[in-house]
């Protein structure tokens, strides 16, 4: 079975997460996949994981997927280049500008290459970590630059749209100052944040909370990897962590004298300000945008989340994603159950009949 | 059944959130909770949820909780102790140096005060949101002050043994130290960086991922409660911020010249700093330290987690807490399971023997 948009072969060059997970997708629509990575180690538990096969003397690849560290990014995408004189190259860094710049200061052919970034990622990293559905979904952004043909970006579109990906045109530059600001940027400031625990004393880090938790979580991040991203894309970084220093320093200002007219307006202002940018983030936090929440009060005790799972199977609704929050040797129980908009309504009434408890019905 | 440490009446001034979840958890315990509010449609929410009763000539509390924002607390403390002469006198709000100060300035009976300060919250506040069990398992600081009976201390903690929460003694001085770190100055950077959003493009908005939602989550919270909190408690919030702005004025000044010698291995350093800071918190990131996790492949076709769910079950164990990852249309799902300790390596091979697949097993 062949349900690919993409014909021929698909060579991966970088068998961590993202080619590993590029691989596993496209197996899955029949492509013939092949991998290279320069561990062999890494090169052999991506075959095992399904990721596609060694390489052959015979492989004529029709698109060649880099994946590997963005500080060699340039150098292996120009290599391919002149190894497979009739393939198309893209690469998956998470910086685009200074990628381009290299393949072209090494005199390769970059009318056939263009750069590209999906937006996937998972905590952790390698092969083992890698899903076929790991860009379903997630924005992929491609970044054609002056002069290319056009068909080229078809090729990469079709690559995007088989992994379920939601293709993005930009240039590399409106790429490179767009992660600054949703991705590299928050990198850094989570990095700053934690690093102040550091001195923290063990008490007060046993009031870490939630908040403390989410505002630090990607500080765990590789630093080598991150040297990389930020020494990639400098400038767009630095340009918003100025700004962002600014209203530090605002903050710092009226908070060393509180009381000083004007002072708790600027503060809340800023703060304000904060509910507005949060605002603007597509999709509700933390919670996928495609569905519809319900809660549903469940009796702690054992048997009663699987007879309301199997209630709504009976009822002939899927559970797209689930989260049970309760506290061990409480009573109660909140299911978060996310099922398609159109389903919602229907569900609603039919557990409401069924004598569930609703909790709070929401999107 | 009266199966509470606190014996006599309970008085709660405040019925928002935190009052109306502690009259929630004192009245599940057979407690006679006496709840007042300024505000009557609260006070009537509150009492109709059944957080307590209202307010009678002849009542005669042993101890009160004001649950107050933290611009009025030391004021209501100060009320109270004067209208209540033999009761006991706590506050919740999350400052403690400046209530504390607010008390002894109005010439209250200080001595019949003791602050405190429960480390939980949700993201909806008001009494319907309450819950009995906010504040299981959660610290709950208690500030004693100077030359007060030891034995007042007592009742504090007999309140927050009654409600699951977890006693931390500290003077007020280093409770506002503690959360100046750990909670203030984390939600004044959350407000920063999701203040950067606001200039933004829809299209750099577009590719908004996990770390960009989980680092501004809480910059969605409420200006005018923050500026409370963050004046009330602004020299330990700013000395922290001026530390962090050290930080970030090397971190642009590596930015602006990344090509120096030295500048990458600064920057490493300031990431692997994050690494180190974030390792501090206590307990696994984002899930809950109490459990452990066990991950098992769940094949997306309806009745699949009912049947998992219903055969854990029959093994016995407890499923204290549940997330299903998945994505639609794909063939599998992760169903990520928390359950006691001691319960896993059995479960794990009684699953396997069943038949289902384990993912990944760690705590």
């Amino acid at each position: 079975m062949n349900g690919s948009r993409m014909i021929g072969e698909v060579r991966i060059v970088g068998a961590g997460l993202l080619g590993a997970s590029v691989g596993l997708g496209l197996r899955a629509l029949g492509v013939d996949v092949i991998v290279h990575d320069s561990s062999p180690s890494n090169l052999s538990l991506a075959i095992d994981y399904g990721a596609g096969r060694a390489a052959r003397d015979t492989d004529n690849p029709r698109l060649i997927v880099v994946a590997v560290p963005p500080d060699v990014t340039a150098r292996v995408v120009a290599d391919e280049l002149a190894a497979f004189p009739d393939a198309l190259v893209t690469d998956v860094a998470s910086v685009k500008v200074t990628v381009l710049a290299g393949v072209r200061a090494a005199g390769a052919d970059v009318d056939r290459y263009i750069g590209s970034h999906p937006l996937a990622g998972r905590e952790r990293g390698g092969p083992i970590s890698a899903r076929g559905d790991l860009f379903l979904g997630r924005p992929w952004v491609i970044t054609p630059h002056d002069g290319m043909p056009a068909a080229q970006v078809g090729v990469i579109e079709d690559l995007v749209l088989d992994l379920g990906a939601v293709p993005v045109i930009m240039t590399a530059e409106q790429h490179d100052s767009s992660v600054a600001l949703v991705s590299h940027v928050p990198q850094v400031i989570a990095s700053l944040l934690a690093r102040r625990l550091i001195g923290g004393t063990e008490s007060a880090l046993s009031l870490s909370g939630q908040g403390l938790r989410d505002t630090t979580r990607i500080a765990s991040s590789d630093p080598e990897l991150w040297v990389q991203i930020l020494g990639a894309n400098a400038a767009s970084v630095a340009e918003v962590l100025r700004d962002l220093r600014a209203d530090l320093d605002q903050t710092i200002e009226v908070l060393a004298a509180p009381e000083v007219p004007g002072a708790r307006r600027g503060l809340a202002e800023l703060l304000a300000g904060g509910n507005r940018g949060v605002a603007r983030i597509p999709g509700k936090h933390g919670q996928d945008r495609r569905f519809n929440q319900i809660i549903v009060m469940v009796d702690d005790k054992p048997g009663e989340l699987a007879r309301l799972l199997t209630e709504i199977g009976d009822i002939g609704v899927n559970v797209e994603d689930l989260r049970l929050e309760h506290s061990p040797g409480q009573q109660i129980g909140l299911a978060e159950i996310a099922v398609l908009p159109e389903a919602e309504s229907g569900l609603v009434a039919d557990l409401e009949a069924r004598g569930w408890r609703i909790a709070q019905v929401g999107q």
